[in-house]
């Protein structure tokens, strides 16, 4: 059993009304990967870097437990390279420089020690690489999560129908969602993309926490209100990697255990954005998660009996 | 015991995407009646219309167990009036209209049947109507629930500050919240407030939920989402009026209780806005109230046991 992730392994430069940094390792592979290394052991990595990628770095990872034999370091090339600022409200932000380099052509390689793949997330890669690595694993896995973004509706529209074809869970921010049905209403949204091919579906709010649709049924997980959030870089992929990291622990993809693998997305993603970059990520204890889950329970527990 | 409302009663012109009513009745003192008629028959209402105000609207509130002793009736003069517009999103709105009349010189009147007050809401007034109601009653109410707008806040502040200094929970939206208390963040936001005054104070987000903040508590009671929402007028204090009727019901207020009041408060706004206007509210079952509560118990429990 393993769980194979595939995503960017970056660089960013991230400016947010609390501070700046130039230039620190980040990308949605390195989130997803960080943040369900908490939950098990058998996290395999499927990417692209420089050898401008500091090597402690991908060290780190694997002393987290982390698989990076897929990972594809270019020597002579250079690291996927992301810089945005964030506005006040810290749910919008502007890209301020996007370069491609080693992602611009990638092809992924699924080593054949992934290839006992039972979870599978598709981090935010164009759709036609999410869709390579599902073909090259010679066994469908038992689950497949795949996250995506608005551009990719936007210059991609029918290589992303196609990959929505192949998955079971998508998780999407709620203006994605908006965009990809073309409904308002989030609850109408959530049945056109059910019809796209996801049984599951994950709308991200930011701070507004997150919701899971499946047939009839919804299930709403808060984002814990912080005094400080300084940088949401990464929170969404932080929570996708709780979520399917739960899942594999657990080896339940029941509705009821995915509320469960939500709250503890949830719980870690309030985690990522009380640092700079994947940094809060990097050393926590069972301890620090568990005290974390706490105040969710704490958070929205009531008592009601009803007549 | 008794729980007094005082708020407006009024005329609303109400446009929405889905739809347009010329004139409709509203007023937070017509919402928080109804809404808190569900829970308690001791709800008397203080406010004022003129003799435009359909007498079989005064009738409909008495049937619900509402008091309307305090409820003056200016013969000649002409009931307040709010128009509308709201955008998309429903959570901004454009006021087209708005009409004093009766309540430009309204001096509210308690009779004497209301003076075993325990719970009293405060609804959106000026905050020196507010004040002089507390006033105006002998003994002080066990719990004081205050809502008030941004409004008063830039031409009034002084008033509402010492408002605040008389009242147990203030209730506002997020962007009220902020500029009450000049901070960005809710949490940081919820502890200046209490400064001024209020022991437990409620931010109300819209489709997002609300908050509850108490010391260094915190409970969130989410938004049902909705596959459509016709008109979010009195949604707020429809909340307001489950949650205080639902204290004034149990005859509790400590923190734990006001937890599930929130989440009747939640479910009955999250009834008011299926219909336009109080509509919605004007006859509902126990059984109805009940099915909604239990979908707010689906959206958020979950199952957790930490090592």
């Amino acid at each position: 059993m393993s769980l194979v992730v595939i995503g960017s392994v970056a660089f960013d430069g991230i400016e947010t009304p609390f501070g700046k940094v130039d230039k620190i390792i980040g990308g949605s592979g390195t989130y997803i990967s960080f943040s369900s290394s908490y939950f098990t052991k058998s996290v395999k990595l499927v990417g692209v870097v420089g050898d401008d990628f500091p090597q402690e770095k991908i060290d780190l990872l694997n002393r987290h437990g982390v698989s990076t034999e897929g990972l594809q370091i270019k020597a002579g090339q250079k690291s996927f390279f992301w810089q945005g600022k964030y506005h006040l409200d810290l749910n919008s932000r502007d890209t301020l420089v996007t370069e491609l380099n080693v992602l611009a052509d990638f092809d992924p390689i699924i080593p054949e020690s992934y290839q006992d793949c039972e979870y599978l997330i598709l981090g935010n890669l164009t759709p036609v690489i999410q869709q390579t690595v599902i073909n090259r694993l010679r066994k469908r896995p038992k689950l497949i999560v795949m996250d995506t973004m608005n551009f990719w509706m936007e210059v991609a529209m029918d290589d992303l129908r196609q990959t929505l074809k192949m998955v079971d869970v998508l998780s999407v921010n709620d203006e994605e969602a908006r965009q990809l049905s073309g409904e308002y209403s989030l609850v109408k949204a959530a049945k056109k993309i059910h019809e796209m091919g996801p049984k599951y579906l994950i709308i991200k709010k930011g701070e507004h926490g997150a919701l899971l649709f499946h047939n009839n049924e919804i299930f709403f997980a808060p984002a814990l209100p912080l005094e400080d959030v300084f940088d949401p870089t990464g929170a969404g992929d932080t929570f996708a990697g709780g979520f399917i990291g739960y899942l594999a622990k657990t080896g339940d993809i029941s509705f009821e255990n995915m509320k469960t693998a939500l709250i503890y997305g949830s719980a870690m993603a309030s985690i990522c954005v009380t640092k700079f970059g994947p940094d809060a990520l990097e050393s926590l204890t069972q301890d620090q998660i568990n005290e974390r889950i706490q105040e969710f329970v704490d958070l929205v527990q009531f008592e009601i009996s009803l007549p």
